[in-house]
């Protein structure tokens, strides 16, 4: 936040009286004055109540000038012949006056007539927008954009959170498409982009400071090199915009993930001996599952469950309970899990669905306040369970799980959370953790991200969502955890964007999606931009050394390879390494001479594996390049299995000497390629066969993340 | 063509006095006399020689005039402070005469002063551009894009072949991002679009009249409700932009190509005995692959190889050959291509490298020249070969590929060839060719774009490329077989463009990329993102019946996977239909209560079979929905082999009775999900497991075709 002092006062006492006057709108004058109580520079204006005193202000302000009606009962100025622009002399003025009033009147008898806004007319310099709008996910989001008809048709806009620093406010300056247009093209002078972005910080520091200001639209601000003017400043007030989500500390999640995380003991809460139904498929999974705590079966019709003693209640279990997992209809769940909470359980596993996702909000809202009262974190519902492999802990209706790993996933649907489990499978992928968020009455993505950022076994969080509770708190989090962890995330329902009609104000241009998309990446998470990639990021960016630079070279034996590898690079903002002359050479010194060095180094087909042995070699020795990605072709000389043998040798005999670059690699050939693939895939380097793009995207996915977590220094 | 009368003669004098100049660009007044004879309006203004005849002009074409120097000798005028604006009076126009004659006198005392351009000064309107430009790859091309610095920065451009018709001409209007604005948005007047078009249509038929103009450029056009303006017209002359190459007629390149493609006989020059020689895999390939012609070895060593009499040169072979393998050095080809043309083959096949690719293109040109003399058509150099399926033709030294179908491909470069053969082989694709065109020395895309174009045993073309020998000929050729069978291009080599500098000249507009995605598109081409893209439309696209209109409806059992196939849909520019009420209650009798209708159908998680082939029943048999989009759980109630029989049950069921949808699925389960995607895609229904992206984007690109070939009507 900037130290500036601003004149807070001024602004209460206008929001006191539109309070008090029960309007959600400031007037333009009040719009005005709150702008320049945080130092934003409006133009030069004033109110007249007559003719006389509308062209003094006119003098005063400065020709041309523009007049408009205030009214708090005139909505819609220009409707109601209440604007008069390009206003040149006294004369004009006078005139303009009595024709404004008497055009207001015309439009409405009633109105009351304040009176009449005499604005110096600006022209000139860049037209752009500044706003911040209330999110219903993410609260207070500041906005910018090129103003003008461009912000409406090309949605050229760019988001973030409230408040905003120094930096992130620049970053939105410089962030958006046109960008370039601000710096001044052509000979045409260049905004001040320091002056644009200290209004962002203004206006971000208004709303964070007055909460209750739902939307502030400054649009257009005209912006020249040495000044920044709100030309129109759009205030609308709502107390329900102030209201923040309550939630848990850092500490209070931890320690009921823990506890549901890595429970001691397990009561599974409708456990059935008779197959095919969930409270046995969850009795079988976990006992199948390996799981090494104690497991208890709470069923009042049984003696025993799986060879287990079972309980009429939960209360009846002699030893602590840490997780109950619910496989009972949801009309019981509130009375079952009252007694859960009595017990003491620190997370409730609601498995069942028939609450907020077939309209029984009710239902759902008075679990979560029976949980509340106990203290205890619910999970789902409307859930297949979760996974979480270092305790070999399967707390689901679908099979088990045991590929150990370091990858952490969620998904917010069922059905993507069974692709995750196939999927996880069919790639003998190492999971930490599978976990179904389903309604996310409660427990949501932050808690969960705030558990694997401490788990040493989670390596990787990758999370499919539809929505986020609190977007602020998952945004925080996620900014914290991918600091030290990748976070891959799955946004799916991008099209409710669409639906908004086209409108330059900010609250309009706030479309679900950008706001969503800017934020993420602000928080340095990886957007995929679908499940296959999510789950092929999440498999891959785990094996992958972190680079430290952006040096990338690709080698390969086929030139066509090479050519649509460095198209995947553009396309994954990778930067292809522009080869000093003294690595050229020592490239060529392996390569024939009809080969090409420069980047890619195209080795031609036809070599022998020595020949991929020693640029690769060379490309993991030269501390000038930090990524490779490999093309192989097909040959006799050099077959599929010698190439991913050579790969895994030479990255091997380098990593046993500390270098730890990422390698990719894809592979062009007869079906012996797709053994190769997996071969070198099992040995860390993420190769795919038949496709140019997958191993390109994975290694962009590290680099996003790299970056944005700051291990990746230069160019 | 319009069937506007241009006046012809007047720019052909002009051009005729540029040529006997030397000069390769015309002045500002010629540019604007080659505009007015098109029809172009162009701001009124007159040439004057002396102050009094600027004071006279200025007043006659109306104030505030521009002014600017004319001299052959002045590029740059701005430079030479030859131009001053906004003059607005008499004692102005003749100061500014002075000042300009003096600056430029100053800037190079050498230089010849024709005189001062007097303009009217336009204000007001929107600003375009309207260009043509000579591409090396397409000929002649008109481009039309906002103005102004946004179409430097943001490069909102778009291209077609010129002559465009007006239709063309009316899409480049309403086809660039910001067209809306164009339509006057926020009150703001509109631009005269048909009046753009028109501009559009007399600049194309300009460079067609005079394919020595290498390069138009109104720029800017300035556009009101009534009139369209090029205030300023550059004009660049080059006598080597008119060449067009030389191409074969449809019937030769049919004569030829059905020849090489279904031959009698073949020779393999350079036929070797030893295991490992290209010469041997060859023959081995030929024999293996089943091939029922003649085999013809050449080799003057040998008496003998594969069991087949050798022969020393092919002018001994007794019979016809039409097809001539050459397995020899790139040294000996040119000769041996004499003797094969005296032979009279209608195509060499040249394996070997070492031609153009590493440099040695006078060998190459030779190459080319003696099958010219004999009329051989030339497929390669640095080829791996071809394959046909239809004569169990395999001329490559790779292996034999046997599975038929109707997909042919092909590829410029050998590594993407057996990437190609790799993932035929892997995923059974049926395929009819697969060819290697290399260096393109002769044969090219057109020419197997019409050999497939009346090859029965293909239904769809898929060609990798890097760029084109002659884009027009391809791209006319595409048009006509798009038309009747879909054609996938997979474009490689995208990043040239990002090497042009910013310039708001429509030469340096003409990024590469840009123009082949353009004209592709116009072309009825489907471009492919990436190589697996490429592949997996050549797979799934011919399986899909084609859609009759644009209703598509996704029902699926998990909401999840629905908002992702939804936004799948967003990506490929399908349309969600928006379902009748009737309609609606029909998919509601066949669904829970909490499950919804609309789009997508949920059906919801845990639903017997029963309820998965009612709705798709409903959604075959109610004619307002023309495609399918199917999301499936794998849950216990339905398992996915029971999924996937049920609904290749349920369409085969229609389609017996004539109803012939596309529908595509996306499986979300464990490893189940495998073999039940593999079920349905040997059935016709392209599904994939753990991807809601990728069975949409086969959809995306079935109607990308269909719609370009006119198959697809209404909303």
């Amino acid at each position: 936040m900037t130290q500036q002092r601003y004149d807070r006062d001024a602004v209460r006492a206008i929001l006191d009286r539109v309070r008090e006057e029960g309007r959600s709108a400031l007037t333009a004058p009040e719009g005005r004055t709150v702008a320049e109580a945080y130092g934003i520079d409006t133009p030069k204006e004033g109110l007249a109540e007559t003719a006389d005193a509308a062209v003094a202000l006119a003098t005063e302000v400065g020709y041309p000038v523009v007049m408009k009606i205030v009214s708090p009962d005139i909505l819609h100025k220009t409707e109601a012949g209440g604007v008069l622009v390009g206003i040149g002399d006294d004369a004009g003025a006078a005139a303009a006056f009595a024709s404004i009033v008497d055009n207001a009147r015309a439009y409405d008898a009633d109105a009351r007539v304040t009176g009449v806004q005499v604005q110096r007319m600006l022209s000139g310099g860049h037209e752009v927008i500044v706003g911040a709008v209330t999110d219903p996910a993410f609260g207070k989001v500041v906005a910018f954009g090129l103003g003008g008809v461009l912000v409406e048709v090309l949605k050229d806009v760019t988001f973030r959170l409230a408040p905003t620093d120094a930096e992130t406010a620049r970053s939105m300056v410089d962030g958006i498409a046109a960008a370039e247009i601000l710096r001044g093209v052509r000979g045409a002078a260049p905004a001040n982009r320091d002056l644009l972005a200290s209004v962002i910080q203004r206006v971000s520091d208004l709303v964070n400071d007055f909460p209750e200001l739902s939307e502030v639209d400054l649009n257009p601000v005209l912006a020249t090199e040495d000044s920044a003017v709100a030309v129109d400043v759009r205030v609308i007030v709502d107390p329900a915009a102030a209201v923040r989500p309550t939630a848990f500390t850092q500490e209070e999640i931890l320690a009921s993930m823990n506890r549901i995380m890595r429970p001691a003991s397990i009561a599974v809460i409708g456990a059935s001996a008779e197959a095919g139904k969930i409270g046995n498929s969850v009795m079988r999974n976990l006992v199948d599952g390996g799981y090494r705590g104690e497991i208890y079966p709470i069923n009042p019709k049984a003696a025993e469950i799986l060879e287990r003693k079972a309980f009429a209640s939960i209360c009846d279990v002699p030893g602590d309970v840490d997780v109950a997992v619910f496989a009972i209809p949801a009309k019981f769940v509130a009375k079952a899990l009252d007694e859960a909470g009595r017990k003491g359980v620190a997370g409730a596993i609601l498995i069942p669905s028939g609450f907020g996702e077939t309209g029984n909000h009710e239902l759902q809202e008075e679990v979560v306040e029976v949980a509340r009262r106990h203290g205890v974190r619910v999970l789902g519902p409307n859930i297949y369970g979760y996974y979480y492999t270092p305790q070999r802990l399967s707390a689901t209706f679908c099979t088990p799980y045991d590929v150990r790993g370091g990858v952490a996933l969620s998904s917010q649907s069922g059905g993507i959370g069974m692709a995750i489990l196939g999927f996880s499978r069919s790639t003998e992928m190492g999971v930490s953790a599978i976990v179904g968020v389903g309604n996310k009455a409660d427990i949501d993505e932050d808690d969960l991200l705030t558990f694997f950022e401490h788990d040493d076994d989670t390596r990787l969080i990758a999370m499919h969502l539809e929505d986020l509770k609190d977007g602020r708190a998952f945004a925080e989090t996620a900014k914290r955890v991918s600091a030290r962890k990748p976070v891959i995330v799955l946004k799916a329902g991008r099209t409710d964007q669409g639906a908004k009609a086209a409108s330059s104000h900010t609250g309009a241009l706030a479309g679900n999606d950008k706001v969503y998309d800017d934020i993420l990446r602000q928080s340095g998470v990886i957007r995929a931009p679908g499940l296959g990639d999510m789950l092929e990021y999440a498999r891959g960016v785990p094996l992958l050394p972190t680079p430290t630079g952006e040096n990338v070279v690709i080698i390969t034996g086929a030139g066509g390879s090479g050519v649509l590898l460095s198209d995947a690079c553009v396309d994954n903002d990778l930067t292809l390494m522009s080869i000093p002359p003294d690595l050229d050479e020592a490239f060529r010194a392996y390569i024939p001479p009809f080969g090409a060095a420069g980047n890619p180094v195209d080795i031609t087909g036809g070599e022998p594996p020595s020949t991929y042995r020693n640029t690769i070699a060379l490309g993991l020795s030269d501390p000038r390049i930090h990524a490779l990605i490999l093309g192989y072709w097909h040959t006799i000389v050099t077959p599929p299995m010698v190439f991913a043998e050579l790969v895994v040798d030479v990255v091997q005999e380098f990593r046993a000497k500390g270098v730890h670059k990422p390698v990719v690699a894809s592979l062009s050939g007869d079906v012996e390629v797709e053994e190769a693939s997996e071969h070198l895939y099992r040995h860390g380097i993420v190769a795919y066969p038949y496709t140019t793009e997958k191993p390109v995207a994975v290694l962009g996915a590290k680099y996003r993340w790299a970056r944005a977590a700051g291990h990746v220094t230069g160019g």
